[in-house]
């Protein structure tokens, strides 16, 4: 599916929610950017204890935490969420994230060409 | 352009590059998915740092930061490299992101049917 | 009590629950690093998940989320949590995050007299 | 020194620089705190970006980054930084941030006792 298609998709459902990505002022902007921010670190902190887990029990067979297979759902799903939130946090600043990844990558393809095999 | 292509240019030009996405045990593939998350903690990291300048600046009118509109391009390119570094660990994982952020939106189209307008 | 000594209590414990914190070299001691830089985000990632529950329910009266006292305890149990992650990677990075502290907040005074009223 | 009067010099120096820690509402005390998680998140962000760098030069030969040594005092002073946004953060919380570790220890001897060698 069509990345700016999904992005739309999610943004569109978030402004029948209540949770708005247009703003009057900068102001409000940044607070909501804020909020965001937030909710994002949110959903990379769940990543990053559930990876814990996951490293624990490689290195310690004392700990009974999941298999990297076990938690592989689980993580799976907090990227999601964290993509949702780079969504909402592109769309607020205006952005078009499709975009702005594609330009990246141009930016990349040129930085690491030396280090290409 | 297709959510999973944009991923798969990207992985492409992380193979070429020397970073891989395919290993051949589970400690390998946790220690490249720690190092990748200290990669994308990095990248929001950034972001937080240039959103906390507009914020001072919002709130304090001594301080000589950007406004939103200045700040956008650079916060916008962070957002693109927290991105990429979501490919790779979906990628990692054995992931297929396009199709996990549509079956989140899909559980989120449930969950929050209450709040809608 | 003595903020050095708080630290030696936390990496003494450590140390006899297995969680290293001196190493024989640096490819041993980053990989540390890393890992607990991964535990840390994970706290940081639960006082913001809990802080944002605080928020949806500020903003959004639909919302039955914590208020901030409700929320307060756990937020500063993440915060110990989080603080005691510091203690950790300054010690494996051979630091004296007590004197290093000092240091800092001599510099800011330096740095920040401009703004003092 | 104590651990109190340093997370008390510290507070004393933001209210004369106008980073106020005492508020009249919620809402107040919440956007603070948001705030200051944004500012935290930046100094670890700074953190991670700079062992992501000693990772890469230990992991691949190509790359010019610096040494877990020549990074360390870099590294330590992002330590302390963050450690200056948990004192805020505890502050505004109403918390005391020596006594919530030392509590914190407490339960972890509890609870990690089974660890221990």
């Amino acid at each position: 599916m069509d990345f700016s298609a999904i992005v739309a998709r999610q943004i569109g459902a978030d402004e029948r929610r209540g949770f708005p990505v247009h703003f009057g002022s900068d102001a409000e902007r940044h607070d909501q950017l804020v909020r965001d921010l937030v909710g994002l670190i949110g959903e990379i902190g769940e990543f990053a204890n559930e990876l814990k887990k996951v490293g624990l029990r490689l290195n310690n067979p004392k700990y009974t935490g999941p298999s990297l297979g076990e938690a592989a759902p689980h993580l799976r799903e907090e990227l999601a969420d964290a993509a949702i939130y780079l969504f909402r946090l592109s769309t607020i600043l205006g952005g078009d994230l499709e975009r702005d990844i594609l330009s990246k990558m141009d930016i990349n393809d040129d930085r690491y060409r030396k280090l290409e095999r």
